[in-house]
């Protein structure tokens, strides 16, 4: 018997990182798991008067719900979660400059002798009936409407090593992916390093734009609503994505070319273990027939994925024994 | 009056340089240019039998078609080409692994102590009437088809500084820029360096995956046909692409960061002097709005994009003077 | 009174991480410190056939002795520590070829299809009296002697943020630097981000080439002898060591030219800092006078640097108030 | 019988380009070439008031003497100049900070949205008799004398493949390579990819630190005086330097890493070619006894050597049948 269970922290439960501390909750593969997660800054930047780099005191940035106990879960299984929904929890989300952050300035590792840009805050009106984020510029008139199109920008599962990495960051683990290719309707594979997989999640995004460019992206709290499953006795080296429709490996690391690599090595293995095609093979398919859309070119780890149509895979490729279609038939299923 | 001009080279007329040698032809703004390409084995490779390495000869790979001397084109103007149809010449395209090229082997920049992979060739059969071009595994029965999708890896002006560089190679003139961006209905900005433009094109594609990650898309010989123009006094620094939706920028170096970079730093720009917004709130406006599709990580440089909606852009953004819509018009009313 | 303290680790005292645990012993300013650190194969690859992958167990690799709590230190002070002596524990080192690991090889980061190279295994006699070790070729009699120049390829402090870092990788905490600079008779600096700084260190090397171009130095126990200081309310952010005659920045990132860009942009700084020198005066001085030697470009993090002779800076240079000169003068009246 | 040719480059005579222009004069092996070469600047840059972007005219900066045609130099060979002296020939050198260039700053190809840093020109006196050059600070009366150490930035042949190269980048053929390490005393080696090899040099430094940080090192003209000499049939694929004491690779490209693989790569085939060892046993020795000084990472194309003393490797090793010592002996015995 399934659960559904509800998690919401208070604000001393929030964490900082993926490993190092216990878990705040334990769930059950098959669970229903809804979570209330804050934004990146904490829910503090609430105007354009609120920078960032004021009201925010570091470490406390970037804080995630979790981790998760996963009952069962053992080093080298597969932890699937897949996303039911994605609901913004406010009305309002926010974006900003931040100094010596983003991919087109100076920067704590692309170190230059250049004092950081202005530093301003974005305030947009969330739509949740109409499925739209407002833009308004700071220095004109100009406003535009951007499709509502929530992620989380940070999931994983706590690292192996008995390492504890902060929530800023990214690796073979997850953590601050910052893709917008996490949304509702998807299924995300991790492996499981330590007992539990002791996963968390955070930083929802209203939307994003490829490359997460200036290094913040729509940020606001958001209510998500999951199925936690478990593959056991297979392990995932690399973060990967299932939709509908399309499969996708997330490269992670430095530069953006080794996180294109990592993707795309990925995803070499697994359309050859999806299809029987041999590695060559699998490698001159895929050189044809992906995608690579890029993650983040901010975060102290780049992310970059290689991803490709099912429809493009010779025979009926059923990853990790057709998980994601029986996840999305049991959140279709759902009386929530 | 605007003229029709048929190019169809002769294979000693063939140009392995962008610079460096004068042209084949000339045209004027306005006029139609439809030309033959060879592709980038310069057709030597016919079956899975022609390995690359031993039928082709350096430095007489990737051909290119042109240069062509456009009447008036002076040092500071932008040259406009946009594509109006891009037809293979041929039933079959061949792609290849190619020893110590590729994304995923040690390579000659990338160097390691690794013996090459496999030399091997794919063919693939093109089928123009159904839009489809079909992969053929070569160690196994796996056969699928993926659609058809005519495109240029190379296409650019003389470098300026006296320079003569490989159409192998990339750089801010264009050149070897292998992104599958660059197909029929797109109008393509280089920044003119030299009297003349001296533009030329080749390394057709039937079609490309992001990045190109074996180093060899579906390569074949192309009929292209195209409308030449000239925007006078405007220089355009990096090369770019607009098509009926979008407007995108390319950037060109390693590591892949600094390509990105450069594409969203001039997109940045150009989003600026479109609409009008001042630079912060164009630089933030990208970072929700925008994609950036990889071109290719396996060349001398590789190529990454800043791509963003027209309809994200506020106002009704004319990129150089709507030269884009009218050029559309005029194909439209191509009666060729 | 300062105290010596002698710490020889049990197996199951040695750590894995930098951060995440409680320290094995405290320490005072001034006390010097006698450590025993096992080699990064924890002493388990003793001849050629101890192939590393298969006596090895991750994570249990890469051992460190530690962490040292300092009574007094806390976040925003700086660690100095001052290699008195370091001699190997053993007559003997081992350096390997480790599969998929290394500068010149596909890697966990640099991802390639290429299976991995050969895993071998090297043992170099270790003569301290004469100063030498000898390398011996294994697929041919050749052999040479080089210099012994023993060094730290690992040491640092606990990283802030609530993190815990695995001892195979380095980042502004110091952890897996492996640069040959860390000998005797330096002084490093690290910021304290913990209460108590907890240092460690291990990874002890006969010698090691600049880069440690296959991943595996001369590796051996080592006896060393430090002595441990605390300059208050000064933070370093990212390390840096002091000889007698040369000051040097470590920048720890990827890409590599982002590790070079970190140094120099810290010692711009340092140097500003130093001799009252302004900021692009202090640039200039850097461009005409630096060397850069690599530390390594193996480990998931690399590490350059930035050095200057003190003799090229204008005025008389006293870095941290002169610590190091005090500090050598102390070793140098030790009797131990 | 070996000649003594002087040449002085009229204005009008220097190159802006490897390749793409025909010889300014011929010598035969063995000759004695002694050139002038121009400055960075062309000679405009004369005191602070001269800010280079306003003194100097794109691409009419980096000036080269030359090229030489080489007799009897054919594709295959390879080309070894021997720098017997390099002699300021100017009393003053220059040095500045260029607009978006250098290491520290957003540049053309790590584009940031930062304005440039103050263009800023240091003059340097250079008294050639106490073997010094005197650095003052222009913000405060600091001053402090460096070494004399005379370098050329830029030297190298015409690349292969109808390129021509502008001579601000660097590549296999050589160009503006930038590493201190080619000063009086050194053998180059470059391989020969058109008949005459096609040589031209320039843009000589009093001195210059490694990796060249703030982009401009202190520029100055030359008087060179090298011998010319030919080894046939035997290719050098990337640029080589024999000193009397070590041989060192150089890596050209980017990112960094990859310059240091490519360095690396070939250092390990030419000490396994001089020395008999086995790839493997090489590939060892290098990573414990080399050194891998930087040469600039501000260029278009970095540049990092692999550098390893002769007396570390086993037996007489004698690079290209011991041209260097003879060349050597050569040069002491020359009256002029």
């Amino acid at each position: 018997m399934s659960e559904f269970i509800k998690y919401h922290p208070a604000p001393d439960e929030l964490g900082y990182t993926l490993g190092g501390r216990g878990p705040v909750a334990s769930v059950r593969p098959g669970d229903v798991l809804q979570v209330y997660t804050e934004d990146c800054f904490g829910g503090l930047v609430q105007s354009s008067k609120d920078l960032p780099s004021q009201v925010c005191e570091l470490p406390f940035v970037n804080p995630v719900t979790g981790p998760f106990h996963v009952e069962g879960a053992r080093p080298g299984d597969t932890l699937a979660l897949h996303f039911v929904s994605l609901v913004p929890a406010r009305s309002y989300g926010v974006s900003a400059t931040f100094p010596h952050f983003g991919a087109l300035t100076g920067s704590h590792q692309t170190a230059t002798l250049h004092p950081a840009l202005e530093e301003r805050v974005w305030v947009y009106d969330i739509d949740i009936d109409r499925g739209v984020v407002r833009y308004r510029a700071t220095a004109s008139d100009h406003t535009v409407e951007l499709p509502l199109d929530p992620m989380h920008g940070t999931v994983g599962v706590a690292p192996g090593g008995f390492e504890a990495r902060s929530s800023i960051t990214c690796d073979a683990h997850g953590g601050n992916l910052d893709t917008p290719e996490i949304r509702a309707g998807v299924t995300l594979y991790f492996g499981v390093n330590v007992d539990g997989a002791l996963f968390a999640l955070g930083d929802g995004h209203a939307r994003q734009g490829e490359g997460e460019v200036c290094g913040v992206a729509v940020e606001t709290a958001m209510n998500t609503t999951m199925i936690v499953d478990l593959i056991p006795g297979v392990y995932t080296a690399w973060p990967r994505i299932e939709t509908d429709t399309h499969i996708a490996s997330i490269g992670v690391t430095r530069p953006l070319e080794d996180a294109y690599r990592i993707a795309h090595v990925d995803m070499t293995e697994w359309i050859g273990r999806l299809t029987g095609l041999e590695q060559l093979d699998a490698y001159q398919l895929l050189s044809q027939a992906g995608t690579s859309p890029a993650g983040n070119v901010v975060d102290p780890n780049y992310t970059m994925l290689a991803k490709v149509a099912k429809q493009w895979l010779p025979g009926r490729a059923e990853a990790y024994d057709g998980i994601h279609d029986r996840l999305r038939a049991a959140a279709a299923a759902m009386t929530f």
